[in-house]
């Protein structure tokens, strides 16, 4: 047996302690599967915060720039966070010297991945990054090489537990979103500033990392179509609930005749789909390649001993000296990513408007949706409660036929310049199929 | 880019085409995935039955072996099944050659996987064999690479198509045993002699090579307590779906104090779980780690298109030049399969008897499990049927709380012998949390 891999680990939070408890757990079996041993060599960490002060045998960095210089390491473990800063240039530093490089950085990938896949290619340093995208699902690695075989046609998600905590939470206890968020953060799901991850940032920078796997363009979140959970209502739960629909916060990068759409938004998902299915801090992906059909992925999507077993998996294979492409095929291969313009939606849409109670007001929408071509499945409208008779409103909930974004945000705009409805009109893209 | 990495492929059935099909389709995007062309240099097959008369290019041999040992491939692909025999002779003669192996023969590796392993590690020849379990599902590789860092507690899945197809028809459209199976024979998901799906013998081959994966043991299918779906009446999908179940061909590796329990049967699972919404002819795998907690795989666990898709992810690897041990450690490390008796289960019994109508047989009943110390969670009696009266018995339903296996199967026999039941009972096991 070779030498012991030695690992330079830059930050020892959640997931950094995790790979830490999993290296003193599993090390033996890790060594056995991997045919070399691995040692946690050396580490950084930032002491005002990090827990864990010393770990035997380790040299201490105060600076993970130096750990990324160090002699002693054979691979630099990247668990810092954050697109930019510190983290990046660590990583640029590791891979320029040719250490191959692990990563849980999302942000980084998706503001820098394109950069960092050519220093990894130029100085033959692999970049290993399973960690980053569902947690300790492995869809980095089925995308990358179990799927090589597949055009895919489609990826699709529930990438960030603290919203899909949030929604669950919503449909299962009926409380407000704002009650939600902050239950979630009371347990440490959300952030003090949450506005990365219900505005669905966060899912985007997953879904542009997916979309670059799948679809072999260069990483590009800023042509995702992003809306977030904030504005989702009990009233809307209770809707879906009633149309047999569930709420999702959803990532979904398809292949359209124009190209391929990338967008995150509430959806409104089956409740017997997987994705449906699929509750609390849980994380999902399913993927549809033209020979496999459809497959889908159900784990823990965060958590520091979930996400630690995912970098486990990534030193595993830096270990048995595997190179691969960063994002699957050669940086001179990938296209450009496309930014078309959401597409016609086939599963049509759910629109929940707060009508003025008055005399023609149904029929000036009706005529709205009209004009556009959109075709209507279903209208409903319940007997308006006494807070809302007092209010002169009623509420309705319409459900679309398949029509195109811009022609219902269209049909809207019109109706809401009339003055019928009060409130911002909602709308939520349904799924019909298993997504 | 070096030279095309050149197939040598053995058997042109459903998988053989699938793959030809899919070099055709993705050949290109397979060489920029894996650095490497791909060629189909030469081939074998039976010209009575596979249907492929010539493959353009390629040379044709009319004996595996041959071509097993033929000068021009770099890698021996076979796909022609069977345990013993052509197959096996095959791939021996590949491996001690050193040329790499990808096999879709679960029943070759779950009778001599052992031995195979230690070929393919004395000729450093790797054996790669996604296709041999859940179709297209990566779940070998998920096993042997992405969970290295996790101590596996338990894999339990629906592996077998055919079964999986019979059971979904029997709850959807009421249908008795029989039919439903004479339904998947006319399709093609059922063979002739149906006893090897049905009886669930393919479950557990699969099984045994999920946990040599799993628990690091030597593969051993004689380990497997085996049950097939064939007894499965009418009577227990109703009763499965009053009580919030389905029922389900699973199989279950999992750690136990006493070792690892291997067993397939059918199962009640919750209709909430992932597993129970796994329908018609797709496979789903449940894996626990120590580390992960639970990850679930769901997707096409047959089809040749499916199952090409595994076989190209594998020689993607193998044009990578990945080396990793066949069941994932050294064949010398690998321990003997635990033989432990079924252990006490604490999800409880579904029971179905089919009572003698007369004073004192529920009696006699309850004092047979209450001798076993089985304590009962529900008893369902319904009315009679009028045919049920004629034949002066009535339907009994128990669900009894958590005891063991032999307990049951005592207090049934005890039960039995005193003649206050006919036919013989039916006894499912029950799941009680998301398995």
């Amino acid at each position: 047996m070779t030498e012991p891999l030695r690992l330079g680990v830059a930050g020892l939070g959640n997931v950094g302690t995790g790979l830490a408890r999993l290296l003193l757990r599993q090390g033996n079996a890790l060594s056995v599967r991997a045919g070399r041993g691995m040692r946690l060599a050396a580490y950084s960490a930032r002491k005002s915060r990090d827990g864990m002060a010393e770990v035997a045998g380790a040299r201490f960095h105060d600076d993970a720039a130096a750990l990324a210089s160090a002699g002693d390491i054979d691979v630099f473990v990247e668990l810092i966070g954050g697109a930019g800063g510190v983290a990046f240039e660590a990583v640029k530093a590791a891979l320029r010297r040719g250490l191959p490089v692990v990563t849980a950085n999302k942000a980084m990938l998706a503001e820098h991945g394109l950069e960092l896949a050519a220093l990894s290619e130029a100085h033959d340093a692999p970049l290993f990054y399973e960690a980053a995208v569902g947690g300790g699902i492995p869809v980095i690695k089925t995308l990358r090489e179990s799927l090589a075989g597949n055009a895919i046609e489609r990826v699709s998600g529930i990438l960030n537990g603290t919203c899909n905590y949030i929604l669950s939470k919503m449909e299962q206890e009926r409380l407000p979103f704002d009650a939600c968020l902050a239950e979630a953060q009371r347990r440490g799901y959300a952030e003090a500033d949450p506005t990365f991850d219900v505005g669905g940032f966060d899912t985007a920078h997953k879904l542009a990392i997916l979309a670059s796997l799948a679809f072999g363009s260069k990483i590009d979140s800023s042509a995702v179509a992003v809306e977030g959970i904030e504005s989702i209502a009990p009233a809307d739960i209770a809707a879906a609930d009633e149309l047999g629909f569930r709420i999702k916060l959803l990532g979904v990068a398809e292949r359209t005749p124009h190209g391929v759409e990338q967008r995150v938004a509430p959806t409104m998902v089956e409740k017997g789909a997987p994705l449906a299915q699929t509750m609390g801090v849980l994380n999902a992906v399913s993927i549809v390649g033209d020979a496999i059909g459809e497959l889908t992925l159900v784990g823990p999507g965060a958590g520091g001993d979930a996400t630690a077993s995912a970098v486990a998996a990534d030193l595993v294979d830096v270990a048995r000296g595997a190179r691969l492409p960063t994002f699957g095929r050669p940086v001179a291969t990938l296209t450009e990513a496309d930014r078309v313009p959401l597409q016609r939606h086939e599963g049509g849409y759910y629109v929940r408007l707060t009508v003025v109670d008055r005399p023609g007001a149904m029929a000036a929408i009706a005529t709205r949706f009209g004009d556009r071509m959109i075709s209507l499945e279903a209208i409903m409208q319940k007997r308006a409660t006494r807070e809302w008779a007092e209010a002169g409103v009623v509420p309705v909930v319409l459900m679309t036929h398949g029509t195109s974004e811009s022609s219902i945000r269209d049909a809207l705009a019109r109706t809401v310049e009339e003055g019928v409805v009060r409130e911002r009109p909602q709308v939520i893209r349904i799924e019909r199929e298993a997504v």
